[in-house]
């Protein structure tokens, strides 16, 4: 059988890929009694009296929403809430299996950002944080920015944060093979969506002076006619100069695709540095063939793929982030715990096993979700964004 | 240990009641292809060219939306959303445990109708039904009905119909033993809230012309004062005149309290037909003491409690009643499939074991929740209200 039909009958097999299950027992009229009518009243009035006892005697505190608009599912693009359902349940297992945080997936029936921030703020009572969901560009960065002032619990948009958490893990530790400084890195960003532009500002917040973004018409500068806002401040942050990708890439160390396949050529690679680093991430097909970048001479490939080494997925993110998260009960996710959780990743690529097909770690380490969750709660307690002063 | 503190302890114990977990494996590279990416992206595909496949391949089939503001919660009133929490998750796990249903439980942090319409609106796309929960009245009727037009999933308010629908059960079997016919019975029920409204609706539509309405002030009639318009409606089916509860009673088969403790008194039972009713289910303390409503005179006697006979609780009917809608692909619940609902229940109890103190099976009783959902089933059939002419 091929695969894409094995992918529909898993999911027809079982109607789908979460399920609700109780964790208190209602076979006798005293189970019944205590978890219902009339001893759940208990609780509520505790609740009512302290707000904070909500996470001691609710699901609150381990229950992250995964919200989409079904605007740019996948690379599948707006097909529609139902559509975008199947990706929202994966995600949801995704945060269970890999860090038992409880996840629940919405859709939502409506593309108007303020809409779409009232509801998850109306919905914000039942969850301990929202993870936004492919939303797409520029609605999803006014969606996350407007949640995020106005909520008390971590709001976190993964098509971008989530990416750029993993190309920094991956970037810090492809630097330690190449004996250059990480803030000395000259990166063309191509691609300032959601995940680029999030990728182009966790670097330059993590040192690097010398970044260049790129989008189909060429490099971003300040003047350039039709600039969106989001990429209009990033000309704040990277160089501003006008041309092409190939003009970027020249002497580049560093070059990181979130756009389209085959925009990157063997031409381009040969007018980069010595030792050059290529994240290719456009899904399934990447910038450039992995096969094809090794032979113009990257030193270090990494693409979305399982099937070729340094798959650089968001997996290794999202799940122990919120752990993460809400262990601290961050009020909020910050710079600082983003990159706390990058520096996690590349922790577990020890000095001994690190080489240019092993930069981070594999999607299914099972170290990485509570490894991430320890420093990004470490990150929280430090930067004081945690409630009760934990 | 009391038994308030062993309430608040079950639900600190595990942090809540309720746990999303996965029905799918993640544990290697091809697992995770198939449930996640790439391989999501073909039921995605294949809901994009026909939505109906939604209800193949994802969890929506199954699944129920617990939906509360917190402003009618149990009989502790307005007490907002995160304390309400703990209720809406006691409903979801009774979804799950008494008929397998999945329930997610939501409070928003908003009471405006409108608002609470859109939302639920928005959200629709995620559940296949809709279960609205301890929202106070007026608004829980403007609410329901709005989203009932709006809507092609089952949307049903419990505080209305799953009460309505368990006293018509009760009172279905109550009936064969007086030696009346359902018919010719007067009823008199106090306190025409969100479940009052629907009891008398249910009973009308069941057949009983002799319906007489209380509030606070006494008997409904047309002309009366200050009536909001549920209980405007409720005069057109209900018989008008001027008077007291105590002249409403008079000659009464039945009484039917879901009003305020000890509101029913001795004497008005004495002016009640032989071989009375009374149904008094405020909670936890009812209308009359059980005791003394038998001393008084009552025949067959129904709470709200788990401590005495015929114990009149809703989830008889919640449970079953959306498994049988969900398994009929149901745009809606009618009242066909509330009166097969309340026929299924009062099947359960067997002319053999029928007496005054068991005309209603007990809240545990295994057989309930299957029974009620073939009996809905096979009502959305026959009205035609099924989605796929199933």
């Amino acid at each position: 059988m091929d695969f894409e039909q094995k992918a529909l009958d898993l999911h027809e097999e079982h109607k789908g890929k979460i399920e609700i299950i109780s964790k208190v027992k209602t076979t006798s009229m005293a189970d019944l009694s205590l978890a219902y009518s009339p001893g759940v009243a208990q609780p509520c009035l505790k609740i009512k009296e302290n707000k904070e006892d909500v996470y001691k005697y609710t699901s609150k505190g381990n229950l992250v929403a995964v919200i989409s608009d079904g605007s740019a599912v996948l690379g599948l693009g707006n097909i529609g809430p139902l559509a975008g359902l199947p990706v929202m349940e994966g995600k949801a297992i995704l945060f269970k299996n890999f860090a038992g945080v409880d996840a629940f997936p919405i859709c939502l029936n409506t593309q108007d950002a303020d809409e779409i921030v009232n509801i998850c703020k109306a919905l914000s009572p039942t969850f301990g944080g929202i993870n936004l969901e492919d939303i797409s560009a520029p609605r999803c960065f006014y969606i996350e920015q407007k949640l995020k002032q106005e909520l008390d619990i971590p709001v976190f948009h993964d098509d971008q944060h989530g990416t750029s958490v993993v190309v920094l893990a991956a970037l810090t530790n492809s630097v330690k093979l190449i004996n250059k400084k990480f803030a000395d890195l000259k990166v063309v960003v191509n691609g300032p969506g959601a995940a680029g532009t999030s990728i182009i500002k966790i670097l330059h917040n993590a040192g690097i002076q010398n970044i260049i973004a790129c989008d189909e018409f060429g490099i971003l500068y300040k003047e350039r006619d039709n600039l969106d806002s989001h990429k209009k401040e990033l000309c704040d942050i990277t160089v501003n100069m006008q041309g092409t990708l190939a003009d970027a890439i020249v002497k580049a160390d560093v070059f990181i695709g979130v756009s389209a396949p085959n925009v990157l050529t063997t031409d381009m690679i040969k007018t980069m540095q010595d030792n050059a680093i290529v994240f290719a991430m456009a899904n399934p097909n990447p910038e450039i063939a992995y096969d094809i970048a090794k032979q113009a001479g990257v030193r270090i490939m990494g693409t979305g793929r399982s099937d070729y080494p340094n798959q650089i997925n968001n997996v290794l993110v999202f799940p122990g982030l919120f752990k993460g998260a809400l262990a601290a009960r961050a009020t909020t996710i910050n710079e600082e715990m983003k990159i706390a959780a990058a520096l996690a990743i590349a922790s577990l690529v020890s000095a001994d096993e690190l080489n240019d097909e092993y930069v981070i770690p594999n999607a299914l380490d099972k170290r990485v979700a509570d490894t991430v969750a320890k420093y990004v709660q470490e990150a929280a307690v430090k930067t004081g964004v945690c409630k009760d002063g934990i």
